[in-house]
C-alpha cells in the first residue's frame, strides 16, 4: 500500500494477566482503529512479562525501529508496577518526583488517601512529559517517542484520546471489509489477480468459521481512497460471478 | 516462582487484521490457558503483519530463545497465507508437497473441489511433520520447536489439543486469583511484605475499573501449590484487616 509518508508505531502491552490467559487484551484493537483514523501504521505488538530486564530490551528495540512506541500496563502503586522505572532506565536516566503529577493526584485523592504507595506514581523518568489521566488522577508518561499507559481500557482509552495533538500523523488508512459465504479456496485465483492489479492496496482475506458454516472476510486497506473502493468492487464482482453471496460484514 | 525446570514459549500472531483492530485475537488466552495446564511458561506473544521477512526474523528470533514457538494465523489457499513457506525460508529449507496432506485433503473436499489454490496447503517445508486437523482438512506442519496454527479459533484449538502429547511440559502452574473492592493504594504496602515473603510465587495486581468502580483482581501464580494458596490467604487476610470485601473473581 502506498504509505511511505506514514508514520509506524508498535504497541507493548506488559502483563503477566494477558500471558496468563486470564485476561483478553482490549487495548490493541482500541489503538490499532485510531492509528488507521490517524495515519499511523501499527506494524507490531508484542505482550511481555512485567520484568525489568525484558520491558527495557523491548523498549529500546522498539523506539529505535518505529516511530511511535506505546505501552499499556504496568504503572500503578503496587510492587509489580515497574513499567515506569523500566523506562527511566532504558533512556539511561532517573526518576524524578513530578510536581504536577503530585498536584494532579492532590486533587483526587481526599486528604490523608495520598500515601507513599501512590505517591510511587508521580515518579517520572527525569524529561518526561505528562500524560494527563481524566479518569483516576495518576498521570502516564511521554519520553522521547515512547507514550506509558496504564492497562485498564477505559483509563488508557481517554488518556489516548488527551495525546493526540502530539502525534503527526499521515494520510488516513481507509479499511472496507466484503464479506462472502464462499471459501477461501474458491475465490484464491480471482483474488490473487486482483490483488496483483492494485498494488497499492492491501487485500488481507479472513476465514471464519461460524455455527457451522465457513466464509471469509475480506479486508481492503489503503492510504489510495480511490483505489481501495475500485478493489472492493472487483472483490464483489468476482463473487457474485462465481455464485457466491455478499454478505453483511457485521452480522 | 520456582520455574527452573519449565520449558518456556512464545506464542506469534500472524495476521494485519489483529494489528488493524477489526479483529479481537481469541488464541492468546486459550494458548496461555493451556500452557500453564502443560508447565510451560507462556513467556512473551508478538503480533506481526503477514509479511515474509518479519514472519523470518520473528521465527528465527523465537527459536533460539524459547523452547516452543508457536504460530497462529497466515496458513490457507489465498495469496496473504504465506506463513508455511516463510517457515521454510526461516529454516532455510525448500516446500515440498506432502503426500500425506493430499491424502487428507481428499478425504475432506468433495470431487474436483481440491483445486491448485488448495493444494497450495499440502505444500510443507522438508523435514516437517503434520498436524491433524480435524475440521476443515488441511492439516498444520511442526518443525523443530515450531508449530504453525491456521488463525481461525475453533480450528486451532482442535489442532492445537491434537499435538500436546509432543510437548514436554513441567510442573503445572497454579493460579489464584483474590477480587476486592479495596484500590491498589491501599493494599500496596501490605502485598509488598506478602510478594517479599514469598518469593517463589507470583502475585500480580491487577485494576479494575467497571460500572464506575475501582476495585483489584489479585493473581497468585506458582509451580508450588503450598506456596501459593498459603500466600492467597495471606493476601485475604490482609485484605479483610484493611476493612476490605472479598468479592467473587469471576463477577
Amino acid at each position: 500500500m502506498d504509505h511511505k509518508s506514514n508514520p509506524t508505531a508498535v504497541v507493548i502491552i506488559i502483563g503477566n494477566e494477558i500471558l496468563s490467559g486470564r485476561t483478553r487484551d482490549a487495548n490493541l484493537s482500541f489503538l490499532g482503529k485510531r492509528c488507521d483514523e490517524l495515519g499511523i501504521l501499527l506494524q507490531e505488538a508484542r505482550v511481555i512479562q512485567d520484568d525489568e530486564q525484558t520491558i527495557i530490551d523491548a523498549v529500546n528495540a522498539s523506539r529505535t525501529k518505529y516511530d511511535y512506541v506505546f505501552t499499556t500496563g504496568g504503572i500503578g502503586p503496587t510492587h509489580d508496577d515497574i513499567t515506569t522505572a523500566s523506562i527511566a532506565r532504558a533512556f539511561g536516566v532517573g526518576l524524578v518526583r513530578h510536581p504536577d503529577a503530585v498536584a494532579a493526584m492532590e486533587k483526587y485523592y481526599p486528604p490523608g488517601m495520598l500515601n507513599e504507595a501512590r505517591l510511587k506514581m508521580a515518579d517520572v523518568p527525569r524529561g518526561a512529559s505528562l500524560i494527563n489521566n481524566p479518569i483516576s488522577g495518576a498521570p502516564g508518561v511521554h519520553l522521547g517517542n515512547v507514550f506509558v499507559f496504564p492497562g485498564v481500557p477505559m483509563i488508557m482509552q481517554a488518556m489516548f484520546d488527551g495525546i493526540i495533538d502530539r502525534l503527526v500523523g499521515g494520510p488516513p488508512v481507509l479499511t472496507l471489509s466484503v464479506r462472502t459465504n464462499l471459501t477461501e479456496g474458491v475465490i484464491a485465483p480471482g483474488l490473487s489477480k486482483i490483488q496483483y492489479q492494485f498494488s497499492n492496496v492491501s487485500i488481507g482475506s479472513y476465514p471464519y468459521f461460524r455455527a457451522g458454516k465457513l466464509g471469509v472476510n475480506l479486508v481492503i486497506r489503503s492510504v489510495n481512497i480511490k483505489a481501495a473502493r475500485k478493489a472492493a468492487d472487483r472483490i464483489r464482482e468476482m463473487i457474485l460471478g462465481l455464485d457466491g453471496q455478499l454478505l453483511n460484514p457485521d452480522d
